[in-house]
């Protein structure tokens, strides 16, 4: 097997990209775990697949580093659609994505020379309802500053699903937080059916945040979209922040916005940094 | 700055190769920083260059992730061979490459189908005088199971320079070291003016060791082919080995010799994963 792909980060958190309609590939969960490799393969947080829809202009899907396919992505959906709109895959700026957690629709912001600035992403609604996250032991009910035992010591949780599950802490000093350590027994905590995304968020001010995420099937990430979309909205359901928030991750900023009228928007860049083919 | 590059890996040791023959490049220190970092740039243990040279047949350079200039490397010089010899550099499959610790001989060993097997690289004579590897406090004589104290712990070092400097420390249990903790401590011992590369070995029989290292201005790499060879000179030296050896490294496999008459030969694989285009 022999295709073309590009790599593509959006806050560090790095993506393979390949174009299904110009490459014939297969086995896509093996495929993630070979060329994710950061050795062996090509390395890269996870496999993203450019393909046909026929519910919306694209279909996007995204593989993790252990060949598990996620739902979506913040990050990887914005380098997606830079993805379409550089490869001239449509002239639109605006345009829909059919995802796994339903259609999403990105739009690129270009600058006054009409240069890619930012991408900016209705991330559709966050779901709140715990079975729906899903989030056990705790109904149809919303899960806000709930407790949760993790090595003995009791955090304060708030589940928010965007697609895919989070659980969001907040603390006082984010450098105290051993996320190596916490991260993967939060993952596998029996409240997740579905397993779970972690960010730990410290509020700087009511417009500002430092966050910190352990990604379900990928460990520590420098970034997380969703994880920044669900923190906001957490920040915003405990009364901590107001509805527009920028948010320091490891690896860059992203600008973050829970509309009263219920939509989630994120904005954020989207590089390339380079081309390749690649030989199985 | 665009250019061309393909991406290699010997036992796991992964190099972005930048052939000078065709490609314009420069400031190959942050070129280095920037082309390795596996989540902003390409992601690799190393940057080497393809170069003429007015000494041998080509001329290689290395650069590690720090941005420093690396002497050597052996599993770096095994993807050069198989580089020059697959990009038809040369039709010879015994060539000469100048490098930072002088002339080296690698060997495209084929396969009766003509298809490239290993490369095997006579890795020259090993330097042992100590005021030559440099290490201090032994002026001109041999350093062979010398203790060295790290962190209130005592190990016997012995050392080898194989054109960059070496420590072989033999232990029972090669799980027992916290080669993290214990690699940047060697790396800035006071008995290495020039840093130190330093090898945890733990002989399987007397003609199989396992093997970790620490790689100076790398950290834990999954293989080092200098490190290799200079593991086999130290288990002769202490009479633990015969001079023909299988070395079990994290990534991989390596078969190294040092022969009676003094040259040390090592073999091994060298495999292309992609090649891609590059814009900074």
């Amino acid at each position: 097997m022999n295709f073309k792909f590009s790599k593509w980060q959006g806050c560090g958190n790095d993506f393979v990209i390949v174009d299904c309609f110009k490459e014939q590939i297969d086995d896509f969960s093996n495929l993630a775990i070979t060329v994710c490799d950061r050795h062996y393969g090509i390395g890269a947080d996870g496999l993203i697949l450019v393909m046909p829809s026929d519910h919306a202009d694209f279909k996007m899907r995204i593989f993790n580093t252990d060949g598990s396919e996620a739902e979506m992505c913040g990050n990887g959906i914005r380098c997606f659609a830079r993805y379409i709109y550089e490869a001239k895959l449509t002239t639109k700026t605006l345009f829909t994505v059919e995802t796994g957690a339903g259609i999403i629709k990105p739009e690129i912001i270009l600058t006054a020379e009409n240069t890619v600035d930012l991408i900016r992403v209705d991330m559709g609604e966050p779901i709140l309802a715990a079975d729906k996250i899903p989030v056990a032991g705790f109904g149809s009910e919303q899960v806000i500053a709930q407790p949760i035992t993790i090595l003995d010591k009791e955090y304060k949780m708030t589940c928010v699903s965007m697609g895919n599950p989070h659980c969001v802490v907040f603390v006082d000093d984010i450098a105290q937080i051993n996320l190596e350590k916490v991260g993967p027994l939060f993952e596998i905590n029996e409240h997740f059916p579905k397993k779970i995304n972690t960010e730990f968020a410290e509020v700087k001010d009511r417009g500002h945040i430092r966050m910190r995420v352990w990604e379900r099937g990928a460990a520590i990430t420098l970034a997380c979209g969703t994880g920044s979309c669900a923190t906001i909205v957490a920040a915003v359901l405990n009364h901590k922040t107001d509805r527009n928030v920028e948010i320091e991750l490891d690896g860059g900023l992203l600008f973050v916005e829970w509309t009263q009228a219920g939509t989630v928007y994120m904005s954020g860049p989207a590089e390339k940094v380079f081309s390749g083919i690649y030989s199985v």
